[in-house]
């Protein structure tokens, strides 16, 4: 408290990121989600390529080539994207874009009740009325819960975090129905990984209050670059470039325009990284099941996974961070039996199963 | 207008940040501020020496080497820098933390009439209330004009844009003391462009209310990698991380923290940069007196010019606009007399002077 702080921020309760190991501190990192692999080669290419006296002039505000890659990639018209600073900033603006405040309407934004921990932050920090929609048995969205709820707007992150679990583009497609008035927000942070991935991009020409948010952070091995993206109709993209030249009209510095324009022109490259990494997630989740965790099945480069009944998550995650094995671990009741590991490469998940069994045979044998 | 924005978005005027050239345009660029130096070498050190592979981790959420670097250039405590975005982020999550929204106040933040164009933006993004303050003759500020006046916050550019002209710290002093309960805003962001430098930084010790703006986009060439930094009491500072993390926790990407840490830090080039710019402006500033032209004493690295009468500001910048030749013109009474022009290379001034002595010539002979 401070009498310095404005009422907003003397009553919000800001977001709390995952653990960073500090420098130099030698740990396996599977809190976060970040992506085992390295970005692709072509991003090395571009910055030893980049001219570095242009960093004294502006930056490109809308970051075309950014955009253009992802319009290429995508299949849709430039007009149709808009790049932010990670794609929590772009939530942020869909947030303060298409979401009325509480002084303007009595409905709430409707969110899954287990879902990404910032949605309730941008809702106490925008002034935005919040109803949590219950999930059903093991995390299961129902995509029925959302018609007939009256509402002014809709966030679910699909994949869902941190249950790792996805609704199809027929429950995407229902809930956008359900809601024409609304804007339905998707954040696809967590997709791509699946051998048949699909993107509610492919809806977009039915659904002009589609919004479908994604990054580069994960699939693309870039969570230190901050480039996330927003892909919706020309409507909604034009609100979004309002809010953001009403707050920070340069977001994207010449050098992270230069590497993400070429990290997501790689397709090749981005396709490799998710065949090694599914791989690896079987791997994980067959061993993780054999000593008795259970787990929902995962879309995603992460697993929700409840431990045996001998140990509980809480346990397992302080002991496994006492020997430099970090995964996320929530205490929010529902979701406080189990922990959220990222998928690491091949040898950090062996390291981290082998240690896991150790945790358990200690147990066992005390 | 759309049914999917909100009523803000709906109701608020953007920011219009000043013209880009196209990419391939051959221009003489004096229309953003923007440093004619390129950064300092060791800045492409910095991004030589980076290593790409760490790019799959997200950054450090405080962008700690560039707060270390600031703290040990303006010797405060690390605990006293805030680092965002640019310096546009950073006044906005400052505008989001210190004053007070409509709904909650009935004061004013106080802003001089003419000032930094995204101050007014903010808050009608924000929903505070304004109140402008008009200048004195020749653009003056006059502090006490900040006395006695109700308001939940102040905000000022020092030196002020687009005017250049500056207050003395005396002056700053004096807003703060008669504001005790008010957070005052210095934007510094034009700052160190003189001999005789002085940063409103020095007064921190004495006002826990004062919070101190700057950015690396002018003085130290990096316009193109988007950092700026507040300096302030450390709870302020918390403020703006209360802020930051209800938005985006991750706001300085890894290059960037690695670029701006090397420019920082390289205290003698920024200096000499510094020495030849100002012998540019000195330059340009008797060439354009010589030719009638009048202009209040730039502290900063542009101009504020009136042309002679023979030729209006806004025929000026349209003509040398089909030329090539950038500058700024602000439709806005009170300052539409004028140009802004930065300062560029010395070759692209005496060009600029060429190109605005025959502008003036032509006007005589016809």
């Amino acid at each position: 408290m401070s009498k310095y702080w404005n009422k907003t921020i003397n009553q919000t309760t800001p977001y709390v990121a995952g653990e960073q190991p500090k420098a130099g501190e030698k740990v396996i990192k599977l809190n976060t989600n970040e992506n085992p692999f390295p970005p692709s080669p072509a991003v090395a290419k571009a910055i030893a390529e980049f001219d570095v006296s242009t960093l004294r002039l502006y930056p490109d505000t809308n970051a075309t080539p950014v955009v253009n890659a992802i319009a290429a990639v995508e299949n849709v018209k430039p007009s149709q994207v808009f790049v932010g600073n990670g794609s929590d900033e772009v939530l942020a603006l869909c947030f303060q874009t298409f979401f009325e405040k509480k002084a303007d309407t009595d409905l709430p934004v409707l969110t899954p009740e287990f879902s990404y921990s910032f949605y309730p932050v941008y809702e106490e920090f925008y002034g935005i009325r919040s109803k949590k929609i219950p999930l059903r048995e093991d995390y299961r969205l129902e995509p029925s819960d959302y018609a007939g709820v009256p509402n002014c707007g809709i966030a679910i992150a699909n994949p869902n975090a941190p249950t790792s679990r996805a609704i199809s583009l027929d429950d995407v497609a229902a809930i956008c129905k359900a809601n024409p008035d609304s804007v339905v927000l998707i954040d696809e942070a967590y997709a791509y990984f699946e051998e048949n991935y699909e993107t509610a991009v492919s809806l977009l020409p039915e659904f002009p209050n589609l919004c479908v948010v994604r990054t580069t952070s994960k699939s693309y091995s870039l969570a230190g670059i901050r480039i996330g993206y927003a892909i919706a109709s020309e409507e909604l993209i034009e609100g979004l470039l309002r809010a953001r030249d009403s707050f920070n009209s340069y977001p994207i510095d010449r050098l992270a325009q230069a590497v993400g324009a070429a990290a997501i022109s790689d397709v090749e490259y981005h396709r490799k990284c998710r065949e090694e990494l599914l791989k690896i997630r079987k791997y994980t989740e067959e061993e993780l099941k054999a000593i008795g965790f259970e787990m929902p099945e995962s879309s995603s480069n992460f697993l929700f996974a409840k431990p045996p009944v001998c140990i509980s998550a809480e346990t397992l995650y302080k002991n496994l961070r006492a020997k430099g094995i970090l995964v996320r671990y929530f205490s929010t009741p529902g979701i406080n039996d189990r922990l959220r590991i990222s998928i690491g490469t091949q040898e950090e998940m062996e390291e981290f199963i082998r240690n896991v069994k150790e945790e358990i045979a200690n147990v066992k044998n005390s």
